[in-house]
Parts: structure tokens; C-alpha cells; sequence
């Protein structure tokens, strides 16, 4: 059983290394891109034995506690058999 | 218009960084937890005035030759109307 843990800078917060990427773009001529933000992306295996529910608490938690800073970040989990 | 762009290291591929968010959940009690890896997630909003086609082609250039390092890492491109 896979999770996936998507991690994003809430709407608002300042995000340095994308407006850096975003600037690159540009200089190197892709005119087509506004704008980029960077997040962080996680895939988790979990015990196959867990049930999908389980499974869904104990990554909501680990997300909420070690992968993101909840102040400044949103994330998303997602499970996959 | 957004683009998604998902950056995971290629199977076989260490990633020290993930192992030790392995590491540092075993130790503080997550016990469904097998393996952890860690990938970049990026959302990168585009000229609403390209079409479909022309956005994949600019942001697949740009993920493989910006985003990614394509000797170590694979990458997916999801555009968002």
C-alpha cells in the first residue's frame, strides 16, 4: 500500500525558490510560464496489513507532525492500493 | 491555466533524504511506515492563451531540462485547465 503526501506553501506565503526558478525561466526564454511555486511531494509505503482507514490517520498525522509545517503549508494525502 | 509537475528519483536510486524521515518516524512511533521517499511537486502557472498541446510541449521541455535531473530522476507533467 502506497501514500502519497503532497506538501504546498499556503496561498500568500513567499516562496523564494520558486520566484528563483521563475526567473530562470524566463532568462532562458520560456515565455509562456507566470509563475512557479516548489512544493514537496512524499511516497510512503505502509504495511500492506493496515486498513485504508488506518492508513489514512497514521499519514494524516505524520504529514501534520514531521512532513509539514501546518502555520505556513497546506498538504494532501493520498492512498493507493 | 496551472500545470503539475511531479519530480521522483528513478527506482534503485539512493535517497538519503528519505531514509531518514524513515528513520526519524520509527523512532518517534509510526509503525505502519515502511519506506519513505521524498520527490519535488511544483505548480507552475501558464499564459492562459496556450493551447493544451502547446503547454505540455513548453512545460515537458522545461521539467526535463530545468526541473529534473533526468540521469536520476523521473518526471510527470498534469495540466489544469
Amino acid at each position: 500500500m502506497l501514500a502519497k503526501v503532497y506538501v504546498t506553501l499556503k496561498t500568500g506565503v513567499l516562496d523564494p525558490q520558486g520566484k528563483a526558478i521563475h526567473h530562470a525561466a524566463e532568462t532562458i526564454g520560456y515565455q509562456g510560464i507566470e509563475d512557479v511555486r516548489q512544493g514537496k511531494y512524499f511516497e510512503i509505503r505502509l504495511n500492506p496489513s493496515l486498513a485504508d482507514d488506518q492508513a489514512r490517520t497514521e499519514v494524516e498525522k505524520f504529514a501534520h507532525d514531521v512532513l509539514a509545517n501546518p502555520v505556513i503549508e497546506n498538504y494532501r494525502v493520498e492512498i493507493v492500493r
